[in-house]
């Protein structure tokens, strides 16, 4: 559907949002499995009589069949297409009429259908959702049109935008082996080629209740969800056998990369740098705090150092930041962007963050850095709990790559425990060069007006 | 066995071989199939009293299942791990006893077998050869411990070359979603985890009269050969469905790609740039024709333009070269290399090649330089074609990537139609720097001595 907001674009959002999982003081989350092995979380927030209603399938664009690139994001959309109970267009409109809002979206890790609606609906949306695990209904005629809406999505929202295309870039030269390299929307010469059965072969493989986990959030208990779980998903078979995910290990990277992509959309340049980094689920010891707390102190806002080195002292680039982005399944990538100033030449601001890398590398962060970013990410932490989705998308993202809920209820309590030695360490680990692909987006000749720059919108293309 | 040549050392050699097909006038070839599809080809050389008999099997790793990179080159291995008839090492025995030699070698697109004998033998080998085309036998107590020998023979031929590694990382960066990004001999997380079923799925699925060349050349007749595979192949069946290739086409490349390599083994740095081309059997009209013309007039030998500019008048480069690989099912490569001299930058060394490029293609080539390439083309010919093995490969790969004998035979009557207009519009359609990868070898800190560079020796790794 072209109204959802696609998971290509979400993908960027949670890359954030993963630093901010619940504290362990406010949130009474509970967890258990259903007989078929649906994994049930809940996460109680009674501020307002509303529900968040998400169902993750544990399979994304990353466990895609070879030849079917971009299957897990056709089957999103089908989805909505209907089963015998609620054809057509039933389902959506079922929510709409009942006040809630829905969508969907597609990583390469899992796929995602939720519903936001008060809480008195919380059976409907579950009796939709769970309908449409096991019936949903496709045919050459409502499967084939959809292959043009995912085809227009492209154009819109990768082709039409020079930082998603050198994002993708940055991305494919990253991954020589694993999935995570191809765009999870797909490469078009395959996605053109995808057939109804193809969509089903895939439903019918992953779509399951073992396969999957129901997240709710909002003004319910956890007695609650399980008397309406069990009504609406309880009865529901596991049709196909349990299948490893089959994910290529990335061999150890030993070149440095760059990419250098030219357009005519770009006024002035952008500068953008990822390193192979660990996954929050993988990561060694407290690796993956560090790094978010390293990105925090060396990038993050107008106190970080990268900012007042470049931005104020230097005053040769108009923003630069960092990011760590850990949620994949597999891997990670540790982030560098920046705009120069009018007039400064690309390089000189890569050499000036350079400067700044090598020298955090070899002293290190201070404690006084190590104590304020602490504070920020906590009290930032306080502010995000309040957005119930974004809670949601949290929890279910770790449940979703292997971590368990206590890993996430236990954030705060863990990120306070991060050492300076913590913090050189993982970042020396991360940080060497043949780690790296370093993406450079220049005007090309006949140069037309700038396209809006979103910083590393695609690197979390992987997430 | 260790014993073998590996087809990625000879897939270099290819990349060279394939400049020198069959001359017209000298050589009547014969072309058939025989009832169960397998195409039989024969080249008579009646010079001495030798033939060279191969088996090209239409698979190669490009062609290889999801997770399982490396299994057509393991699967070459376990080719002589024996059959009911000729059990063990019998095959190898019987040809040497022979005075024989045989060997192997896999590309990304096909798998070849092939002996070199006595002509009295051919019967022998087409016996050996048809035996195993179907009776192989496979036991984990044979397939398990040729792992090891794959990863020995990827540590020696790769890993410790690292002009190798260098050729490894641009073609992984060249390729984003087609499968010739993939070493031939496989990610070796994946090569390690292959299992006898799996060799055994591979060969039952692709080893079979209907997707095999025979190809023999030497001192026989067309009618001497059809009789012979008549009796050792004729009986064949074709037990599996033929099945399409499934390859993902690469999306037209939109960024110039940069590869540098830091290792301590490197003396002095090296240069290489490889450019996504046509394959010979896919170019349109004499593209590919121009593309062979073109490398030999910019960078072949001591009177191509880059030779005279950059060793002999500027004293930059110590050597600087060109090739045109075409001879890929999908894509070829255009490239340059060069080895600066001692104190001279590198990118002193691309610049000066830059701008040989841009001169040639803002001026084209003359028509002078065009009638001593075609010469020069034409009289290397008459010299390579005393190589009955070398023509046996010509053709095989001609053949196995979908061209016809006819465009073999008729290669000196085309390359005398190449333009000058021709050479310009082929060079200009490739030379474009977002098709471009420019791989970068440079001396890590510690260097102890520089190991021995062979210019662009595994970008031909996808032939």
């Amino acid at each position: 559907m072209t109204a959802r907001i696609s998971g290509l674009i979400l993908a960027w959002f949670i890359t954030f949002a993963v630093a901010v999982p619940a504290r362990a003081l406010d949130i009474d989350v509970s967890e258990f499995k259903l007989e078929n092995g649906l994994h049930v979380i809940v996460v109680p927030d009674h501020r307002a009589p509303i529900v968040t209603h998400m169902v993750w399938y544990k399979v994304g664009a990353a466990d895609e069949p070879k030849g079917k690139a971009g299957i897990a994001h056709f089957l999103e959309h089908l989805m909505f297409k209907g089963t015998a109970k609620y054809p057509g267009g039933a389902f959506s409109h079922l929510v709409r009429i009942n006040g809630g809002s829905e969508n969907a979206f597609t990583t390469q890790d899992y796929t995602v259908y939720h519903q936001r609606i008060t809480k008195e609906r919380l059976d409907l949306v579950m009796e939709l959702e769970s309908d449409r695990m096991q019936n949903l209904i496709l045919t050459d005629a409502n499967v084939l049109p959809e292959l043009l809406v995912v085809l227009e999505e492209r154009r819109e929202r990768i082709d039409n935008n020079p930082s998603s295309l050198l994002g993708e870039q940055i991305t494919a030269a990253m991954y020589t082996a694993h999935p995570y390299g191809k765009p999870i929307i797909g490469w078009m010469s395959e996605v053109l080629k995808l057939t109804r059965q193809d969509a089903v072969d895939f439903y019918r493989a992953h779509y399951e209740p073992a396969n999957a986990i129901l997240l709710v959030t909002g003004d319910v208990t956890a007695t609650e969800v399980k008397a309406l779980a069990t009504k609406h998903y309880g009865g529901l078979k596991n049709l196909a056998a349990p299948k490893p995910r089959e994910r290529t290990a990335e061999p150890q990277p030993i070149a440095e990369r760059r990419v250098i992509l030219k357009d005519q959309r770009v006024a002035s340049p952008f500068w953008q740098r990822s390193y192979l980094a660990p996954a929050e689920a993988k990561a060694e010891g407290r690796d993956a705090l560090a790094l978010q707390v390293f990105a925090d102190i060396i990038g993050s806002g107008p106190r970080s150092r990268l900012y007042r080195k470049l931005v104020i002292e230097q005053k040769i680039a108009s923003q630069v930041g960092t990011w760590y982005s850990g949620d994949g399944l597999d891997y990670g990538s540790f982030g560098f962007y920046a705009s120069p100033n009018q007039d400064v030449d690309v390089a000189a601001v890569e050499e000036a963050i350079d400067a700044v890398i090598v020298e955090v590398l070899k002293n290190g962060v201070t404690q006084d850095e190590l104590e304020m970013t602490r504070n920020r990410v906590i009290a930032e932490t306080v502010y995000l709990l309040d957005n119930q989705e974004a809670l949601a998308r949290t929890i279910g993202a770790a449940i979703a790559t292997g971590q368990s809920v206590k890993d996430v209820l236990e954030w705060d309590r863990n990120i306070a425990r991060v050492t300076v030695q913590d913090v050189a360490k993982a970042a020396q680990a991360v940080l060497e060069e043949e780690n790296s692909v370093t993406g450079l987006l220049l005007p090309a000749g006949n140069a037309r007006g700038g396209a809006d720059l979103q910083p590393a919108a695609l690197d979390g293309v992987q997430n």
